[in-house]
């Protein structure tokens, strides 16, 4: 038995199995990709990895059951991230849509021998990843992340009592449910999690750089400089060490994001300002649009359409000796999920100097409110 | 100048004038009373007092102002609480209407030489006790003590960034003012305090002992064994030991909160489950009848109305140069304010074997309804 | 099964018997007993009290034993105190020589029959108290309380990894050893504990109004005010009114301790600046002497002859299969068992008006080296 | 005036000469450069950077003095940090053995405009990198490090009182002067860093890392794939992808490295078991003969002679207003200052396949006493 510091749990012990496959070549990769991606360029400490994260989540998992399967699936929940992480999703889901097959693959090569000698079923291990209590609204992923990027960042908003909300949990075998006890405490990590999307994860300087970066993965794929599945085994480094590699746009993106100077909000409004039904906009083209309007380079314009989350809220309660839903009982909750879309900002970001163009055609293309708006935060 | 270790700020400097205040006898009955009353009854950390809060409150003071009229104030904004703070505060408006005049009499009793040697005008020491920044929605009253509650009960929910919030605010000679990059951790704190009221402030344990112990207190009121005037010299352990010599009432509650072996909820409900307008209702007018209807002695009867709290989350932030009202401009902040109502519970409580025929003799004078409730927190 | 929110360890789990034991009155009293006795009056946040330290070396010693003997040992170590903790502790010695006979009959008093209810040996939990891990140079009391008394001072020299010490060690039904990983948090610990003697525990404040008390009891029993009995019984309320009831030197006493007006150094030098031997000093005759000398009354002056603590750093340690003790294989350790005496200071205290003639007398009397020192820290 | 959230110090804030020096590309390199080196192998959350403990060191040196030199020494001392931080000092060293000037040289070419904009004299910032408060035996490189290093590994060794340290020092313009009453808290650092040292900066995994990245960057140097000059102006990044697109071995030690699969130890003792002067042994030079006589590359053999450090634990303490030496006056650390030389271990390290003919060769070379040692930590 193999114990490993974590600052945010203290000590994690590993059992033989978990040592087995956390000594691959394909786990220790995490070690290399940022949880956070680039939102060190706005909080510096903020320089975590997949890799503790995944402990962490492993850790918890194992609090709430006893099933290996289950705690495997904590484990690997994370193996098929791309470098800095979430930054690479929307691409893969550009070109290929068979994102979670993907993990399936990736598990099988790397890990099913070990597995099996354990007698660990991959299949289940694999399945489990997007169940309860791995995946949900209230799952061990969430909850390790929220605490520890709180930690890294600083950011005292995402603090809540971890611990006293797994004492008032319980995984009834196929969903996690909350005691009445813990409904407090699970509100607490909602409102943290909301919280840390607008200080955090929202801040417009993290998603410029997150879609600067993205933008950049194109074009190589574009280019036939990479394809996703080279993709999905690179760490930070190697996507690090392509860019500056390659002459154009690539070595631009990297540059800015060494120095940190990025493009700047052309556009940032309220979805509800926007007079056009983004969710028929391919953002692409719509950049194509824009820099042809301006007379610039269309890798100068990047448009960015945040998804509409579909957070359920729907952990369950059980009050009364009745499982319910938290958003049916908590007002906190219901309010939370009326908020979520407050949250969310369409944005056009370019170079410095395009600024005012830029503005101006995206407040025309997008028929953009102009009268003076009332912030709402 | 002298240093003071302070658990929540660090080190707290005092200069000449505020450690002459603080070697007062009246200052130093401050370490005697605790801040959270019985609270450590179901928080064993809760032991903390005015005292130490009362030097953080300066101390954020000092960090907003420099006017020393203000800064006096923070440190003196509690030099009139009763034994275990608030719950007495009930009682002296019972019995003496003019509650602020009663600190104006112990600021000028005690500190006013002081204050006058070092030119600090005692009246506006008074003055500012009511005005902001040590009063209002967001003041340093409230950064102070929930952060130090928060701390001391092991609480997590109540944690927010004080410096960042400090950082963020300022002081325009009459108003405290949020700046815009300060608005989530405002909503934070507001958030933080929503929380301690239902985990803390207003859990029924800490409430019962609060109710039983100012019920023992008028009793001794009402049979000449107690003044206003001498309580508000008390401290915790003085009224203590009044209590433990007395024979009848307070003894049987001095040892029922020693032992921990407190009153039951007969009745705990939303308000709006009451049938009865409750503001028309006398709480010792309520027991008498309900202990006549049910043949016991009306001191183990307790008829526990909360005010409803005109908490205005009124805060001001300053957005693209308009100061405006927090709970205009943050969706989080009304939805705190609309279930503000929801904390608050109308609650009946007995010895435990009265339990039983309180609660039905109740239901029936209150007119509470009887259908199963959809519980919402 | 019942939780308790700790500051230190998060939650504490209380099964059926625990909660039986601490509901009982003679449990319940230890809330009204600072850990601490009078630090309060240097650290404004140490007002924690036996009773939360009492759950927090349980919770450590369930992690380390299953024995239920042990737990309840540590649950009930800390029943015998008297108020204001340690304070009391000499004077007990001084008029009853039988300290743990007396803990053992409070246990049988109080405890006995729930203890055998559960099938718990009451004789083997007396037993235990003296015992490995509850007692010893490294044991679960040390463990908690020098974390928790960092907490609540404020003072972060005391803070060490509690949990990788845990952790690293196991108890072999006998004795407590620690593995080889562990010996660097034994190290820190005794470091700390090092630390917080001379932050806290030592502090010179501290001491004086503690042996101020110490007197003011010695007064209260010599004039049969006060027994042995009661004291054991009494908590902080009940000693506090008996002073303030009093009319001579203990009521001089608390009206001290209440306005922190303290008696000063007239003397406060190292033991190997002490020309006689202290060990055959009696402090309450070496009193008198000076007191005569300076014409003053005996009550005023204090001799404080520290006890040379037989701590003896011996923690086991196993290394390399091999059981040693700590300060064989540790210079860390062998170090701080040197400096042990360093910490050590004899003192005489007394009002301020007689500091000069009472340092006087004593430097004469206790034939202290008068060159200038060289400190030595 | 901008603010920086930082996970130690809180909030930072940045004046415009600051933020115009953190805004350079060679600024912004350190946020590339891992404090820590490969720590991050033993303790995964330390993957902080050289970026925020700059901005921490000027954090505190702006807390210490006025000056504008020191406080811009402090926020660029760490300018001419290699990759992966104290990695490199080795091989420059060998290499170039003009460290400093070198250091000038990347401060004059990159923020002598900067700092003459702001009448800064970038001369007297050079100098007072190498001087008091920047460098010294306590500092403000050191003050920010320790408690940094000990967040991000989760080692509570470190944590000491900063705050209160700082607030007990002054520097009187020449050298930083602890005050008599922050003596303990220096102690306490200087044990934290004394603990540090044995938990992190010393762990054998991390030092094996180092010395096998060492080993390949020399390599590449002699095989003319890299200059000093290249080296210090490169991050993280870049020595990775020149080590990944390498073909020998610096491909070999990056694959080491990204796998967790590297070198175990032959030799591990104490300096004073080994029977040859090692001062005058010539690392290289060993491994050569150790290859040679085991038949195996060379490049397989590393030979870790550690340098005996000058600390010299002489920070000043003002007492009883005389300036003196803090290793004269406090036996703490004195025992520290006789203990560093039991931290250091003489290792060689080989692959695993090699361990036991290296390590015979070994014992033979050096002379190694082979009695079984009795450990003394």
């Amino acid at each position: 038995m193999k114990i490993v510091q974590d600052t945010i749990h203290g000590t994690i012990k590993l059992e033989e199995w978990q040592l087995e496959i956390i000594d691959t070549a394909a786990f220790q990769r995490l070690r290399r990709i940022k949880q956070l991606g680039f939102a060190n360029l706005v909080y510096p400490g903020a320089n975590h990895t997949r890799f503790e994260h995944s402990l962490g989540a492993m850790h918890l998992a194992r609090k709430l059951v006893e099933d290996e399967e289950v705690v495997a699936a904590a484990l690997l929940h994370d193996i098929g991230h791309t470098p800095f992480s979430h930054s690479g999703e929307k691409v893969i889901e550009r070109y290929a849509r068979r994102r979670h097959e993907d993990v399936k693959g990736i598990i099988k090569e790397n890990f099913e021998e070990i597995l099996d000698k354990y007698g660990i079923d991959v299949k289940k291990v694999v399945k489990k990843i997007k169940e309860s209590p791995v995946s949900g609204d209230i799952d061990v992923d969430r909850m390790d992340y929220l605490v520890r990027d709180s930690y890294y960042t600083g950011v005292a908003y995402g603090v809540f009592d971890v611990q006293r909300l797994i004492e008032k949990m319980y995984f009834d075998g196929k969903r996690l449910v909350i005691e009445e006890g813990g409904i407090r405490a699970a509100e607490s990590m909602l409102v943290s999690r909301f919280m840390m999307y607008s200080a955090v994860y929202y801040h417009h300087v993290c998603r410029i750089a997150k879609k600067m970066f993205e933008k950049a993965l194109v074009w190589m794929i574009e280019n036939d400089m990479l394809s996703i599945e080279e993709l999905q085994k690179m760490d930070d480094y190697d996507v690090v060490a392509l860019m500056r590699r390659s002459e154009r746009f690539p070595k631009f993106v990297i540059q800015s994001l060494d120095r940190r100077d990025l493009f700047k909000r052309a556009v940032y409004v309220s979805l509800d300002k926007v007079g056009v039904n983004l969710k028929k906009v391919k953002p692409w083209r719509a950049e194509q649009i824009i820099a042809e309007e301006c007379g610039i380079d269309e890798n100068f314009v990047i448009v960015d359409i945040p998804e509409e989350r579909s957070e359920e809220y729907g952990a369950l309660v059980e009050m009364e000796g009745e499982v319910r839903r938290l958003d049916e009982v908590s007002k906190i909750v219901q309010t939370l999920k009326s908020l979520q879309s407050e949250l969310l900002k369409f944005g056009v970001y370019t170079k410095k100097e395009y600024v005012d163009k830029v503005q101006k055609a995206a407040y025309d293309i997008f028929n953009i409110e102009k009268t003076r708006q009332k912030k709402l935060f």
